[in-house]
């Protein structure tokens, strides 16, 4: 009757590791009135976890020392005592890196519906906060519209592969990837099916960004921030729009990163750079959800699940999303039998 | 009957200094048909002018060596073979640093209308594209509302002193300007009536700002880019706009500049950093002009010309711009004969 939860230890410096979280064991929680228990089944790696861990200002607080890793996830209802829930609801929210979490006033969860015809990791996803950031953040921040040349770092993650689709399907010019090593492109090209995918570990990018976009980048989706995205600031196209989505680069740096010095660009070019959360967008995550799940049925967004068995090994999890030895959606299945219906 | 002029003798390397340009005399231009001879009055000393003199990308071609510097002016009109211009029209557009200028259909003039009741120096600086950046930067780019906390580099200088004077007519919040050196900071709170000025020469800047703007800054009006971006970013409220109008920071520099670091702020705070050229706003310089002229004469936009004298001066006067020893719009005067009726 106990709860395996990944607490942390200490602060990282640098990346995650033996000394950063501990498993510990407690009570399973007990549910009470207006509460709901549920039995964690998977949960979603995603890069925003390690700024979470930093005592640093950031757009939710830190992660206490001791408490258990913030997490999104999904489970199922296995006792309720509110009419909110019913057992046997599989349900999406903050379930942190724990197997059982209560849903309460205060953390509140939302019921994936049954008959999407989709798997947990599927809607985990695609349907997750991660396709829902490329959505928003293409077609709202980014202003997306037919005929723009779109360059994505990150191309071959989660949100970066949605990114490209979406483009793709909605009549880009041109969109154009980038990845770290010669597999990860390739398969950017020929599974996600971008026009052409660079190599950032190769030298010279902005020349080699020019070459791929000689009139200019439209919209740069930047998932990694630093230099890849002076890069794109080198070739921004007039009136282009820099949608900044994440700087997965800078997550681990242990000293002041070098900078962007390409930001007198945006005066030549009249070019806009613009950060956003896709919390914000809660309200309307449905209208996303319903466009992401067609192009899923209709085969014009395919997608990727890197899935990674055991709570123990979520600290090792999330340390791929930046060595990049991830291919697709990260997701740790702690509860291989919490399945849609 | 010559016309003195100013060259680029050799591309600088940091400040501009006597090996840049070299003053040469050739023949007065000679009107033809469908041209008007203009005899230069006044030039207007813009940061600008000093990237025109790299061999870098821009959003103008490069000044070639040999060529006139390339500058805005106002001159009056001596003889014409145009329907366009008449005799005695004084005429504001591309002087270049040089005493003769022709009008042409390649070059076009427009002219001063009479009875604005304001001098040539207050026209070039407020109505001026000066006035206009500072008009169209923080109403257009910086979308400024009533109640905006609103910040401003460079706030001594001909287009900060006009932001935070436009703000503050307009019901901001708190304007706070920064600047370089107390006299100059005590000259942005008294003469041009900001609430507070920062000496970004004095350490902590990001510290300082953070208590001069506690709720975060709405707008920030970059003239300068470098560690200053940098601080005010690090102190960017939700939904905050940086308008990015220069880098006068980074004009003069001999090694990559450091960069800004704390892009994953608009992350953060979902803000917004835009970059823009007056000059697209053309079709609307009146609408600036008209309420930027209307302030001037009911007193709620004070101004200063800081006046140098003689066409050979000009480098000089480019270099103040950097050394911030100027007070107010840079002007050189070619010829004070040459004045609005």
């Amino acid at each position: 009757m106990n709860n395996r939860q990944i607490i942390l230890a200490q602060r990282p410096v640098g990346l995650v590791d033996s000394s950063t979280t501990e498993l510990v064991e407690t009570p399973r929680p007990v549910c009470g009135p207006d509460e709901a228990l549920i039995k964690v089944g998977t949960l979603s790696i995603d890069p925003t976890i390690r700024t979470w861990m930093n005592d640093a200002p950031g757009y939710m607080v830190p992660i206490g020392i001791g408490d258990v890793i913030r997490s999104g996830g999904v489970g199922v209802v296995v006792e309720s005592k509110t009419p909110h829930y019913h057992a046997g609801d599989v349900v999406s929210g903050v379930t942190n890196w724990q197997e059982w979490v209560l849903a309460s006033r205060e953390n509140k969860f939302t019921i994936i519906p049954k008959g999407l015809g989709l798997d947990v990791a599927t809607v985990m996803n695609v349907l997750g906060t991660t396709g829902i950031t490329a959505y928003f953040g293409l077609l709202d921040v980014g202003k997306f519209k037919s005929g723009d040349v779109v360059v994505v770092s990150g191309a071959g993650g989660a949100t970066g592969s949605v990114v490209g689709q979406i483009a793709k399907a909605r009549g880009a010019k041109r969109v154009v990837g980038i990845a770290g090593g010669a597999e990860k492109c390739a398969e950017v090209v020929k599974f996600y099916g971008f026009d052409e995918c660079l190599d950032y570990r190769e030298e010279n990018l902005s020349r080699r960004l020019r070459t791929a976009c000689p009139d200019g980048i439209d919209i740069y989706f930047d998932n990694v921030g630093g230099e890849i995205l002076d890069a794109a600031l080198a070739n921004i196209a007039m009136r282009g729009r820099i949608v900044v989505c994440g700087a997965i680069s800078q997550y681990n740096a242990m000293e002041q990163p070098r900078g962007v010095a390409n930001t007198s660009m945006l005066i030549v070019k009249r070019a806009r750079m613009e950060g956003f959360l896709v919390f914000d967008y809660a309200p309307r995550f449905l209208d996303a959800q319903m466009e992401l799940a067609g192009m899923v049925h209709n085969g014009s967004l395919v997608h990727h699940e890197h899935l990674v068995h055991g709570l123990e090994k979520a600290p090792d999890a999330l340390n791929l999303l930046f060595s990049g030895g991830n291919h697709g959606k990260t997701l740790v299945v702690v509860d291989e039998t919490v399945q849609l219906g």
